[in-house]
């Protein structure tokens, strides 16, 4: 069994309002020495796979597929044996 | 300057419909051998701390105040300087 955990993170320049107003709240509530706020959104997706990289090979495709949209996202993929 | 990354992630049992539906629609697409899937949010704050020490502490209680809440949330607080 593979565990592979998958941070759909946006790209450069890719507007990201819940970070931005993250970054306002934590501002009112005092917390001035925080410059950025940036947010991303996190998948841990258990596999039974055979290998490392037939599990390597499955997270790409759903990646491409589902998890992450090309034109704003980068998915960065790290994969463990459980 | 230090690299704060939150990973807010879902206490055992609660609910995690998000989760739920991307395992139902990964399973649609064909991957079969996904067993679970689970999300969290992920935080990437830059901070303007003078220590380590500090801005664990300031990360800690921005997790209490606005990031987590403590009744279906557990922070997962990882600090790098940058």
């Amino acid at each position: 069994m593979f565990e592979a955990e998958v941070r759909v993170e946006l790209k450069k320049g890719v507007a990201d309002p819940e970070g931005k107003n993250t970054k306002k709240a934590l501002d009112l509530l005092g917390f001035d020495k925080v410059t950025e706020v940036k947010t991303s959104k996190f998948f841990t997706i258990t596999l039974d796979a055979s290998s490392e990289a037939e599990a390597k090979a499955m997270m790409d495709d759903m990646c491409v597929k589902l998890l992450a949209n090309p034109v704003i996202h980068i998915p960065l993929i790290n994969i463990k044996e459980v």
